[in-house]
């Protein structure tokens, strides 16, 4: 029997989503996972009760979380993604040639397996170069130095487990994950939502101090809090909007742009044209 | 009694807004007007069970409509707002010193009313070089030629009574109005919601024909449906992305900068930039 599907960032205003079924439904050591069928965005997967991704709409998310890493960095090799278990962010990190290794850290293997059983086009979870590995990205982070290209953190909302992917502790673990043209990316909350601010500036301000290139780019996500999403790009010194970078999109995109649905030359550069609005609530 | 208002952009998928009370409602010879007290982004003004605006997120519409037009042109004098009766297009494009006289053609009086009662920050209706006209757009535009630098459609959405502003026939009058160098903007509605990609193709189609340059771009509205909403630029001659306009706002926006919350030069270029799904739906 249809019902509706409710996430409200504030109060009783929200994102609300026609359902048909509910797919799947497991509480597991760390969230309660759940896939429904919607009614017009294919189906869709919540980790209590917050959407993660649909599959009409997953390509925005996926895209930007990759690729403008991917793109900055002048030879990627060895990627570290922490979390990020329904697989479209890794799929995405596999389209670039250079790529020899991929390291995917997701605490909760019923994630890969809601994918893998509802979403089965969203994850490339076959391809050799791709390790799944069940861990805790936050202790994950404890062991390797100087050892990938890119890290691209995916986790969930800054509210139960992934809180500490927020904080300044995480972050420098990750510098020293990073090789010395690293790069990092990571999802940062909407802007549009004051609840979120204090975890953005605390992202913010700890990459400042670590990284000397912190910037924020921005992304239309429809099943996302107000439509807006916010990410962060931090470098040991590539700039993500220099005639370099820009020049290697137009040179190595060509290989797989008729796969990309959101990402381009200009979405790349254009993603960081920040509202005023948005550059006050990271500049304080 | 606290309740909820929603609206379904795809069956039973949308935009829910907690609501503490109805401030307005009026049912006019076009259309229901309502404004109601939301839980989180003060008062919201919907026509016949459409958003139009919230006091929190009018901001980003309203100088996006306004800005993109106003400096593109090298010296707007004359401006015509088709709609916009809440005075909000109005108010930022009067922040323009070169600006000497609006014309704001609204065929409802009581959206004009239900803003100033209701959202009194909203509009600018005092100002000198505001005049509003109640009157049909549609034939408004079969008067005036030659005469306008600048004309924003700031109309609702293609059904009803707006259907007819998304047609050839409205454009090529609205061509004829304009003069030598003049530019026009429209809100084209979402990329994302299939159900617009009709209305879309057919004003940038008709666009292509009758103006040299015809370019879309977008903006992030947490309260419109998806939250990515499009708009279109067209003129007869000046490039919206030309070294020359990026100057111009260098040169001008610094006497009322402080006063824009969403745009800046950068927000100007980087709106222009469109993900490969949404220039697909406008190259077909």
């Amino acid at each position: 029997m249809p019902f509706q599907y409710n996430e409200y960032y504030n109060e009783q205003t929200g994102l609300t989503v026609g359902i048909k079924k509910q797919l799947f439904c497991e509480q597991t050591p760390y969230q309660l996972v759940e896939v429904f069928e919607t009614d017009t965005w294919g189906n869709l997967m919540t980790i209590d009760g917050m959407v993660m991704l649909s599959e009409k709409d997953e390509f925005v998310y996926h895209e930007m979380m990759a690729h403008v890493a991917l793109f900055s960095h002048p030879n990627p090799k060895k990627v570290l993604i922490i979390g990020g278990g329904d697989g479209g962010t890794a799929r995405e990190v596999l389209r670039h040639p250079s790529v020899e290794h991929v390291d995917m850290v997701e605490i909760d293997e019923a994630v890969v397996r809601a994918s893998k059983l509802h979403m089965p086009e969203v994850g490339d979870f076959d391809n050799p170069k791709l390790h799944v590995l069940y861990e805790n990205g936050l202790t994950f982070v404890d062991g390797p130095e100087n050892e990938y290209d890119v890290i691209i953190i995916d986790g969930s909302d800054p509210v139960g487990p992934a809180v500490d992917l927020f904080k300044k502790d995480f972050y420098e673990k990750c510098h020293r994950c990073l090789k010395a043209d690293g790069v990092l990316v990571s999802q940062t909350e909407s802007p549009f939502v004051e609840s979120y601010h204090e975890s953005m500036q605390s992202v913010f301000k700890a990459c400042d101090e670590l990284y000397p290139v912190t910037k924020m780019f921005l992304t239309f996500i429809p099943l996302y809090p107000t439509g807006m999403w916010s990410m962060l790009f931090a470098s040991k010194g590539i700039d993500p909007l220099s005639k370099e970078v820009t020049s290697r999109i137009e040179a190595k995109i060509g290989t797989f742009a008729d796969k990309l649905k959101y990402y381009n030359k200009d979405v790349h550069t254009g993603a960081f044209a920040l509202p005023n609005f948005v550059k006050h609530i990271i500049q304080k």
